[in-house]
């Protein structure tokens, strides 16, 4: 496969018009599997750059959210600026941005502009709540599109057990699945659109924040609709199965165990010595252990306190009993499945030394995607890419940088 | 686009063999965008099917988590329904499955066996942990794979403030992103197999549940890596911005408020009456903000208390600023813009009578994915996928229901 030694998706250009989270999460996913990325920022750049810890003026955040893409910058507020954007669409199979509905538009970014300069091009927009309907011109904070979505609701103690707030889902999720969907429908009409018996079609995709949160709601929309019941949260357990929690160690952490069938519930029983309880009529099969949450989750707890996660982890995975320490970032740092996966590397940044970085999803072994190199400088990719895309000489780039069309 | 009436993925033909979550909904969203989707079940069905609440034995979360799809019943312990499966996928392009690794080639269906029926077939694997290392084994139970995803510990209350457990998030969240990468794999892969100037190959993708959400936390891992900063959890806020809370109301509900830009927080005091917070040196600017949250989120808790969450939600949006009620399932149904989007739409169900279900994502207007069925009946369509795909007569079929194979 030396054609396509970066993954499926080598031979691909995408153009990316994005900032923050969403977009430029969905490019990373294309360029992680081998797709040429052209991400075009202002002058300023990506506010992201500044965003999270710093080490010498540079992110470690973004040395993973721009790995693999191409930085050009260009001052969108000048004619030459639009007419460059025009000429990389031209040669992209794709765009990606997530600008309010219409601010493209008004640059001279129009949906015909684009498709003028080339007809066929796949356009994929993420906002908030879409390009259409009364909230359209909605500021898009992802907060606020997960809690439309049904999920902050959800990700709570059950009602009546706890006077603190909803618990927003400690990373941007709705940011990042928007950019998921937004990467599969772009894939989907690139399928279309290139197969041999394709249609040769450039569609244009419309993902919204709140819709893709909306769509991960399992059965929250049918269950109310057909019976009136209003789904609620259930904190740390889950609805229909017991023991299925997290519990406290006597080194202030968490344990999570999931022993919710009866065989498990009888190995966890004797692990405890207390095998009596798989025998027990209050805690024979997943109802009944429901049920009685509280008292089982009170016994399980007793035993979990007296001993470290660590330890509480080794002896119930000795036992094949699915658990887990709750892990931060040490312990995904150091565990050995991600490593031995790639799931966790080391990644060399000019500017920040030795950087850990997620690895590439999907796994593919017989054709991986790679790491090319970790989120550049602004606009170190500005000469490169006009030069070679655009056919642009020294001189005729110098004039542009004096104009500040591009810096 | 008469071809493509149902989406961009009219013309691709997958098959299913999964259960539960992860590759159910992976092929929910093929069918969504018009692919024909084969779901092999055993004649018990998925055990999705008796998840959640029941009407008349019936499912609502199945009417969405089956919709678009053709179900065959076959019992894979038969050598016959092996066989039957091989004939599928040599008429497929693509295998979506969920078993633990090496199941299937257990049955009778390796990776070998199946590209000897198509060489070309692209094969998405889910699994907790992946198809390879150390925890390959390992029962692949969702909350596990979240907490080693490092989701978990950062989806709780933030240290010293609560002594419950962190919170799960409200759905399965590692198992709905596990299913969204194996979709956008398996096109990305489809896209290098059958584009023009493509390589035919069919790929094979490994998709662990743990590395699908470690993929999705942001600077945690590159944060630690270069400057051993833990990343914390932050309850209901964000670590970089406020106020951006959920706040409580007097009818017992929760207000999300995001005014964290200085002009969104000089529109806020205002409508609070109180003015003169926006000079106040201790709130200008999101880090002082953010150093005095705790009195700030205090006033603004008073305020809200005195009003119902709908009465906040039209007196913040009055003025522009970003908030919203925390929605449950009541006001995802009844909310105007998935409404006109098509986001909540009414599905009639033979089983249960009108059902609401989430729209499609992406929406793509000039040829949009339709719901062609709910969910269907276990087996519903095992004749028709016999007699058109395979070509087998009515006394073939009658045969094989005699020996157990279909049911």
């Amino acid at each position: 496969m030396a054609r396509t030694s970066h993954g499926p998706l080598t031979g691909l250009r995408i153009l990316e018009i994005g900032h923050f989270i969403a977009a430029p999460f969905a490019t990373r996913l294309l360029a992680d599997l081998g797709a040429e990325v052209i991400k075009v920022e202002p002058p300023s750049g990506d506010p992201v750059r500044q965003w999270g810890k710093q080490l010498n003026g540079a992110s470690p955040w973004w040395s993973l959210h721009g790995r693999n893409k191409k930085s050009i910058t260009l001052n969108l507020k000048h004619p030459k600026a639009i007419e460059i954007v025009l000429q990389l669409a031209a040669c992209s199979d794709a765009l990606v941005e997530n600008f309010r509905p219409g601010h493209l538009g008004k640059l001279g970014l129009s949906e015909d502009a684009l498709r003028k300069a080339r007809q066929d091009l796949v356009i994929a927009r993420i906002t908030g709540f879409g390009q259409d309907g009364p909230y359209r011109n909605r500021a898009a904070f992802g907060v606020i599109g997960e809690a439309m979505g049904g999920l902050r609701h959800l990700t709570n103690h059950p009602p009546g057990s706890s006077d603190l707030p909803p618990v927003r889902v400690g990373v941007s999720i709705g940011d990042s699945v928007a950019g998921l969907y937004a990467a599969f429908g772009l894939m989907a009409a690139l399928w279309q659109r290139d197969r041999t018996s394709g249609d040769g079609v450039g569609r244009t995709l419309d993902v919204a924040l709140t819709d893709s949160v909306l769509s991960l709601m399992e059965g929250m929309l049918p269950e109310y609709g057909v019976l009136g019941e209003v789904r609620q949260p259930t904190g740390s357990r889950i609805v229909t199965a017991a023991p299925s929690s997290a519990y406290p160690t006597k080194d202030g952490k968490w344990l999570l165990i999931a022993a919710n069938s009866d065989p498990l519930f009888a190995r966890l029983a004797q692990l405890m010595g207390k095998s009596e309880l798989a025998r027990d009529p209050r805690y024979i099969g997943n109802r009944e252990r429901v049920a009685n949450t509280e008292a089982l989750d009170e016994i399980i707890s007793s035993w979990t306190l007296q001993m470290t996660a660590a330890d509480g982890d080794r002896l119930l995975s000795e036992e094949d009993i699915p658990c887990t320490q709750v892990y931060t970032a040490v312990e995904c740092a150091a565990d050995p499945q991600y490593r031995q996966r790639g799931m966790v590397r080391e990644i060399e940044d000019p500017r920040l030394g030795t950087v850990l970085h997620p690895g590439i999803v999907p796994h593919i072994p017989e054709n991986p995607g790679t790491v090319r190199w970790p989120g550049s400088a602004i606009g170190a990719h500005t000469e490169e890419i006009l030069e070679q895309l655009i056919g642009m000489g020294g001189a005729d780039i110098d004039t542009l940088r004096q104009e500040g069309v591009i810096s």
